[in-house]
C-alpha cells in the first residue's frame, strides 16, 4: 500500500495512504526503529539503537514521502522506512499480522476434515513439512502415517520441526506397560484426556506420540480440543471460567530425583485474552494451596471443566496402527488412552516433546518462503 | 506440632493445635487429598482420586485425632493425615512452606561476601553442590573456580544440577569473536548488562558461562541484580513500573532458519506478586507493538528502568581467569561485557543453559537430605 503523505506534529508522524486510511508513529518510536547499518547491525540484524538516550522529546527537521518514508532528526541522522515495512509495524490500527487459523473442533467436525498427512510428503521436503505444521496450528494436532516403525524414529520426525526439548523423562520416552512405574503412562490403566507436564512452567508444545507395536486388545487414543471445551466451559459456565483462568493452582511431579512444581491457572490466556494453554492433568495436580474462600468454588468450576472436557461428542477417539504417529499442541489437545489388557499382545509406543516457541519459529520460517529475514 | 482436636461443621474440618492455633481444611479438599493407595499410586505416587467425581457437598461420618487424623466418609472410604503433613498443606495461615532466602545485593555488599565455590566441591558430592545451589538461590549467581579448561566441559559441570536445555543457538555455545557474526555476543564490541533469550516464553534458567581461553586486554564480565534494580524502580518511580510489570513487549530473534519471538513484561511477577523474571535485552527488542496510547510512557518508564540497571554502583564487574565459570539465575541476574581487543590475544568462553524448572527441583531433592519423596 504506497502512502499518500506524512505530516509530523509534536509527538508523532501521521501518515495517510492511498486507500484513505492513516496510521501514527510516535516520533521515539521511528527514531528507536531506524533500520540503517549503524542503528541495526547488518549481520545479526540486531537493533543495536542506544534507547536509553534517545532524548524523549525527539523531533523530525523533516519528513519526506518518496518511494518510502525518509525522516531527517535534528542531529543530521536519517531514518529510511518501506511503505510495506510501516504497514507491518503498524500499531495504532488494524494493520499488522493477520490472526492465523484456528479451527476449533469436536467429534463430528473432526471426523469430516481429518488433519492427517503421510510421512513420505514430509521428508520430501519443505511444502509438505508447511503443510503439515499448518494443519497443526489450526487444528492443534495432525497424524502422520507411515513413519518408519524403528527405535527413536519418533526424533528423526520431529528434527523436521525443531530441535527436541528434553524433560526429566529424558530426551525421549517409551510408553508401554512395565513392572514398579513412576508414573501411570507406564501401566495398562486407562488415562482420562489430559496435558502432559503442567508442573512445568512452559508446558511441553508439540507431542508426538509414535506407534512402533500394537497387538493389544483396547488401549485406543483419544484426543479432545481444549480450547473448544474451554469456550462451552465460558459459555455454560461463565463465573467458573473466570475463576480457572485467573487463580493459579500447583502441579508437582515427584519421584526420587525429581520435585518440578509449578503454579498456573488451568486454562491460560495469552495478553490479548486469547486461549494459550491448558494445563490439566489430575494425576499430578497437587494438594490446593489457593484462598481458602476460594476453594469450594474451585472445586465446582473444576468439575464443571472436567465433566466438560470428558463429553464423548468432544473426544476424537481412533486406533494407533503401526507407522501411526500423533503429533499435537500438548498446550491446546489433551490426550488420552483406553485401558489395555497387556496379555492380549505388546503396545510400544515412543515420544518426544518440541518447545512451542520453536514449532512457531519454524512455522514462520517456513512461510517467508525464502524471503530476507532483513525486512527494511 | 501435635494435633490437639479436629470438629467437622458443614463445610471444614476445623484443626486445633497444641500451639493454641487452627486451620481449617474443606471436606472436600480432604477427600481430594487422600493418602491411601487407592487414592494416591503406591509406586508413582500419583493423585488417583477422581476429583471431578467427588459430591460437592461431601462431609465426614467421623473425625478422629489419633496419632494423626483419620475421617471416616459416608461411603466408609477411610483418610488418614500425619499432623506434619496436614501443617505442611495447610492453606489458611502462615503455616506450610519458609520462602527460601533472597538477597539483593549491589556492588558494595556482593564484595563482601562473593558467592564463589571451589569445582573440586561439588564434583566432592551432593554436599558441595547443595552449598553451591544455595548461592544461586540466594544471590542470583556463584562463580565455580578451578572447572577443568577443556572443550564442553561446561556441559559437565552443568550436569551436577540437571540435564542441559538446548536454544537455537545448540545445546552449549562458544563466545569469542569471529566474522559474520549472527549474534552481537560472537563479536569484540561492549555488551551492556543484559538477559538472555527473553525472545522465549521461558527464557533460560541458569546461565553457565565458562572461561576457556582469555589473553585479551579488555572483556571484564560484569552482573547485575536486576530485582534489585526493579526495586529501586519500584521506590524512585512506581508508575514507571507498574507500567513495566504489566505490559507485554515483543522480543524476537531473526536469522536465516529462526524467528522466534514472545511477548511478556520486562518485569514478570509471580502470582504472589515477586519478582520472577526481568527481559532487558535491547538488542533484540522487537518494535513496539503495544497500545499506541501508552507508547510515550513507556519509552520514558524503559529509560528509567534501563538507566538504574547500568548504575555503576550495581554491576559487580570482574575479569574471569581461566577454569573460572560463572553460573547465573538469567531471570534475574543480567550479564554484561566490557568491549575487548581481539587484537591483544584470544577470549574464548563457552555457555549453556538450565532451565529454572529444573535448577529449583534439584535444590529441593538436594535440601530433601535424602527422606522419601511420598510424604504422609
Amino acid at each position: 500500500m504506497p502512502l499518500n503523505s506524512a505530516v509530523a506534529d509534536d509527538k508523532q508522524v501521521v501518515l495517510s495512504w492511498d486507500d484513505g486510511g492513516s496510521t501514527r508513529f510516535h516520533h521515539i518510536w521511528l527514531r528507536d526503529n531506524c533500520l540503517c547499518p549503524e542503528c541495526r547491525h547488518p549481520d545479526a540484524w540486531e537493533h543495536t539503537v542506544d534507547t536509553w538516550a534517545i532524548p524523549l522529546d525527539i523531533r523530525p527537521e523533516l519528513v519526506e514521502v518518496d518511494g518510502g518514508l525518509t525522516i531527517t532528526w535534528s542531529d543530521g541522522h536519517v531514518s529510511s522506512f518501506s511503505h510495506d515495512w510501516l504497514s507491518e509495524h503498524a500499531y495504532d490500527s488494524s494493520r499488522g499480522h493477520p490472526e492465523p487459523k484456528i479451527t476449533m473442533w469436536d467429534v463430528e467436525t473432526i471426523r469430516q476434515s481429518l488433519p492427517e498427512v503421510e510421512y513420505d510428503s514430509i521428508v520430501a521436503g519443505d511444502e509438505g513439512v508447511l503443510a503439515w505444521l499448518r494443519l497443526i496450528n489450526e487444528y492443534g494436532f495432525a497424524i502422520v502415517h507411515g513413519v518408519p516403525t524403528e527405535d527413536q524414529h519418533v526424533m528423526e520426525l520431529a528434527r523436521h520441526i525443531s530441535y527436541v526439548t528434553p524433560t526429566n523423562f529424558g530426551l525421549w520416552f517409551d510408553v508401554q506397560s512395565k513392572p514398579d512405574p513412576e508414573n501411570l503412562a507406564y501401566t495398562a490403566v486407562k488415562l482420562t484426556a489430559h496435558n502432559d507436564v503442567p508442573n512445568r512452567e512452559a508446558l511441553p508444545g508439540l507431542q508426538f506420540l509414535h506407534c512402533l507395536v500394537f497387538d493389544a486388545e483396547g488401549g485406543e487414543s483419544g484426543l479432545v480440543d481444549g480450547f473448544h471445551a474451554a469456550e462451552i466451559l465460558r459459555a455454560e459456565h461463565p463465573a467458573d471460567h473466570e475463576l480457572l483462568s485467573t487463580v493459579a493452582v500447583p502441579y508437582q511431579y515427584l519421584d526420587e530425583d525429581n520435585d518440578v512444581r509449578f503454579s498456573a491457572p488451568m486454562i491460560g490466556l495469552d495478553q490479548r485474552g486469547k486461549y494459550w494453554d491448558i494445563r490439566h492433568n489430575n494425576a499430578i495436580a497437587a494438594p490446593l494451596d489457593i484462598d481458602p474462600g476460594l476453594v469450594p468454588a474451585y472445586y465446582r468450576a473444576y468439575q464443571n471443566f472436567v465433566r466438560i472436557l470428558y463429553r464423548p461428542e468432544l473426544e476424537y477417539q481412533f486406533k494407533m496402527q503401526p507407522g501411526d504417529c500423533q503429533v499435537f499442541n500438548n498446550r491446546r489437545v489433551l490426550h488420552s488412552r483406553a485401558a489395555f489388557d497387556p496379555n492380549s499382545g505388546p503396545r510400544h509406543f515412543q515420544g518426544c516433546y518440541v518447545d512451542m516457541d520453536d514449532f512457531l519459529s519454524r512455522l514462520r520460517v517456513l512461510e517467508r518462503q525464502g524471503a530476507d529475514f532483513r525486512r527494511t
